[in-house]
């Protein structure tokens, strides 16, 4: 099942059933998908119905301009950092120790707003090192604290795909505060569709995303890194933020950069790991941040050759100073 | 103006005013604190006529244990850590570097829900270091990215009391991963009443909070720190903040834990600093963190003599696993 939240003028949207590829919904019993995460066991047979009279041909010609990110807003987003070869390459590229840890990495993001797939990103400065990072991300029903990663499996309820905004010159002097990021993480985006676990098949693999998420940067190919090596699944990212609180339905909890032990031949979900492995080959880092004007766009193909999440594709643009 | 959110059986409880006394209110005409702070310019002169009715004499009772805290979620908790002295004795207590920074601390915290003054807290166990934080805050309107400190002093519409829970066991090890802390910072909780800045007369002093926060463990005196001791005030910490993003109305920035630097007098806010000036003193920390069944009581009294805020009064317990 498949499911997208369209601009209603309100702040969440309106949520709608989407079918299989992308073309058409219907809208949804739920105003919202929040409402309809917090009542899920009440909503999820009525969502399926929709989902089968679109996959049976019904529905609305859905426009991609109409969609807004799935969860416009979310009562918490935590990002986890769950690929390792991603860490190795970012502490290359910004001088770092090695973090000593054998628990997974995670920070807790701005939730506010989440960008769509298509908005322009508004940001101060092409002096802060503008950079993009490719995710997959699970959104979760109402966790209980001290959830166990076996039972948090059974509470990923959607799957999403999320470019998690940063801006590297800022980054590594908030991370030595240890305070984790303010400044040097904006708003994030997300792709238009987020979709249960079962339309994921075989690819859905203990709590991992097995599909390449393929990104460009200005229309060339930058990276095409692979879910599932993530050394923590989503289920063991769960469980390790429900350690001292409960988390509430609608939760989105992140994968971290995408990205794999073969870089060299995958390429990299973000600018900064592609400048950290530069530094190790040719010495010094070489491929620019971002500047203003620049687009990035980001997309996973699903079982049947399908876009699955739909398109991230987004220009970063000066912030014009409102909100 | 003092504004209170009362248990409705909805998750963001139902707006009443309150007298300056805290013992009667009127209920408001928006229906949330979120709803009247996303249209502050309509509402603040109808909540005002209510204030002035509630101090002529009207008014309904108003028994504490209705109340929950304030905004009982929000879309946005940013903590800062503006008293140079607790970042001193943290440092000594939890044996780490300086932080070599100009600019404010902060991090982002769990903000989909904040405990009411006097719910019991449930926490995982008593081996990781429960400590409580006392600390001032303020509930923005919506701010624009890039703000300046300046226009940001005009965008604080409320000033709020907070307990910052802490798990001083987890804390430096997630701060040694640069991320900031999850599992270290479980849900906070909140005072009861909201006030306008106005309300604090000449205590609110270059947006600081010139009052003392009293800090009772289990009935004994603790602490008496003032909260315009900041390095940086409220509206520095705002401006900070919005550096990259624009907030929300509703968003709620913290001080940090209020401390002073002649602590050996006043006392302290936190359990951990008083074990950073015994280690200082007597060469190791003595006093333990809380037990289940332990309680910690916080208040401010305004320039009236009056409690400005309410009372936070609390016994932590052990989680009973469900959210």
């Amino acid at each position: 099942m498949k499911l997208a939240t369209i601009a209603s003028g309100g702040s969440d949207g309106q949520l709608v059933v989407v079918s299989p590829d992308g073309a058409r919904f219907l809208a949804a019993p739920a105003p919202t998908l929040q409402a309809a995460l917090e009542d899920w066991a009440n909503m999820e047979p009525e969502l399926r119905a929709l989902a089968t009279r679109l996959a049976d041909g019904e529905g609305n010609p859905l426009d991609p301009a109409q969609c807004r990110a799935p969860l416009p807003r979310a009562w918490q987003w935590l990002d986890g950092s769950a690929f390792s070869s991603h860490g190795a390459l970012m502490q290359t590229a910004f001088k770092l120790p090695p973090i000593e840890t054998s628990l997974p990495l995670m920070y807790q993001g701005l939730s506010d707003r989440f960008l769509g797939p298509i908005d322009d990103v508004p940001l101060p400065s092409e002096d802060e090192g503008i950079d993009f990072e490719g995710e997959f991300g699970v959104i979760t029903d109402a966790v209980p604290m001290g959830v166990s990663a076996d039972e948090a499996m059974a509470r990923i309820r959607l799957i999403v795909q999320i470019n998690d905004w940063s801006l590297r010159v800022i980054a590594p002097v908030e991370m030595k505060t240890g305070f984790g990021w303010i400044q040097a993480k904006p708003a994030c985006s997300a792709a238009p569709f987020a979709v249960t676990p079962d339309a994921l098949g075989e690819a859905w693999q203990d709590g991992r995303v097995a599909l390449s998420l393929t990104v460009d940067l200005n229309g060339v190919r930058f990276g095409a890194a692979k879910g599932d090596a993530m050394t923590f699944g989503f289920h063991e990212l769960i469980a390790h933020a429900a350690h001292s609180r409960s988390l509430p339905a609608g939760t989105i909890i992140g994968s971290g950069t995408v990205s794999n032990s073969d870089y060299r031949v995958v390429g990299s979900s973000c600018i900064a790991e592609r400048r950290g492995i530069e530094m190790l080959d040719e010495g010094a880092p070489k491929t620019p941040f971002m500047r203003f004007g620049d687009r990035v766009r980001m997309e996973a193909r699903g079982p049947d050759g399908g876009v699955l999440f739909g398109v991230i594709d987004q220009r970063v643009v000066r912030a014009g100073g409102v909100g």
